[in-house]
C-alpha cells in the first residue's frame, strides 16, 4: 500500500479502518473545517483538497452520513450535530411517530494524490429502532441493518465490520490501493 | 453610513435589511462556503473573514439560527438544511410530541473592516406552532413570538420588522455604523 495519510482525530474510527484494511495505515490529525452541505461528496472533496494543501502528501478523508427516508434524507452529513444535541434516544423519539423507519447509513471516502480525487461509497440500508447496545460510534445504538435483528451497537466489531457502510467503502479503498501499488 | 458591503445572495433578506436600516446598503453576492458548526458566531466569523479576503473592503455577513429548547438547541445554524428537507410542516411534526415548544430565533451579524470584527446579536423568544401564514422566509410560518398570537408569516413586514431577531441585530448595526461615520 502506497504512503497515504488518513486524516482523522477519531481514535475509534482509525482503529476500525485498520481492522477493515487488515493493516495499519498512516494517520494524521489536522484541524480541518468542514463545509455546510447536505452532500457528503462535496464535503469530502473540499476536505481532501484542504488536507492535501496542508500536508502535500496523498491523503484520505471520510465522511459519514445518515439519510432518513421519512425526513427526506435529513440529517445526512449533519448527523454529528443532531447526535450531539439529541443523543441517539432523541433521534429515535423523532422517528417514533413515523411509520417509515428506512434509513441509509453512508460512508464516503475521498482519496487525493495531488492529481486525481477518487471517491468510494459504502451504503447500508436499515431502520431506526429504539436504542439498544453500547457504542463508541454515533448512531450505532439506533441503526439496525435490514435482515438483522441487532443494532450495530449490539454487534461485536467483527460482525459489524463484515457488513457496515464503513467496511464496504474501505474495502473498495483497499482494492484500489493494492491495484495502484 | 460608511461604504460597507452586505454579502448575501438572498434578495428577500437584502430588502428586509434595507427596510430595517431605513436606507439602501451596498450588496454583493459571493459564493462563500459556510463551515459546519452549531455556533453561529464561529460561522459568521469565518464567513466575514473570507468575504474580506476576497473583496478587500469592509463587509457584513449574517447568520440566522433557530435554537429549539427541547432539542437542546438543535438545529441552530443548520436550520436551513432542516427546513429544506422537512419543510416547516415537518419541523412542526417533530415538535408535536414535545410539550416544551420554546425556541429562540437568533440573528448574528458580523462586520469586519480589515482590523476588527464586531458582532451584533438579535434574539427573539417564541414557540414552535402549527404552520400558519405564507412566507418568503425559512421558519416564519412555525415561529410565534412570545406575547403574540400570530406567526411571523402572518404578520405584515412592518409588524415583523418591529420585533424580529433580524431587526434587533440590524438596528444595533445601524447605530454602530452611524456612530462610526
Amino acid at each position: 500500500m502506497k504512503e497515504i495519510y488518513f486524516v482523522t482525530g477519531n481514535e475509534n474510527k482509525y482503529k476500525e479502518v485498520c481492522e477493515i484494511l487488515g493493516k495499519e495505515i498512516k494517520r494524521i490529525e489536522l484541524d480541518l473545517e468542514e463545509i455546510q452541505s447536505d452532500d457528503p461528496y462535496k464535503i469530502a472533496k473540499k476536505k481532501v483538497l484542504e488536507a492535501y494543501r496542508i500536508l502535500k502528501k496523498p491523503v484520505i478523508v471520510e465522511d459519514i452520513s445518515l439519510h432518513i427516508e421519512a425526513l427526506n434524507g435529513f440529517p445526512g452529513p449533519l448527523i454529528k450535530f443532531m447526535r450531539s444535541s439529541l443523543k441517539p434516544e432523541g433521534i429515535y423519539q423523532i422517528m417514533k411517530s413515523h411509520k417509515n423507519k428506512n434509513t441509509i447509513a453512508r460512508c464516503v471516502v475521498a482519496c487525493f494524490d495531488g492529481k486525481n480525487i477518487n471517491f468510494f461509497t459504502g451504503d447500508i440500508k436499515g431502520k431506526i429502532v429504539a436504542p439498544k447496545g453500547k457504542s463508541k460510534f454515533g448512531f450505532d445504538p439506533i441503526f439496525q441493518p435490514n435482515g438483522k435483528n441487532k443494532t450495530f451497537a449490539q454487534m461485536g466489531e467483527e460482525e459489524k465490520n463484515k457488513i457496515s457502510h464503513r467496511s464496504i467503502a474501505w474495502r473498495k479503498v483497499r482494492d484500489f490501493l493494492e491495484k495502484d501499488k
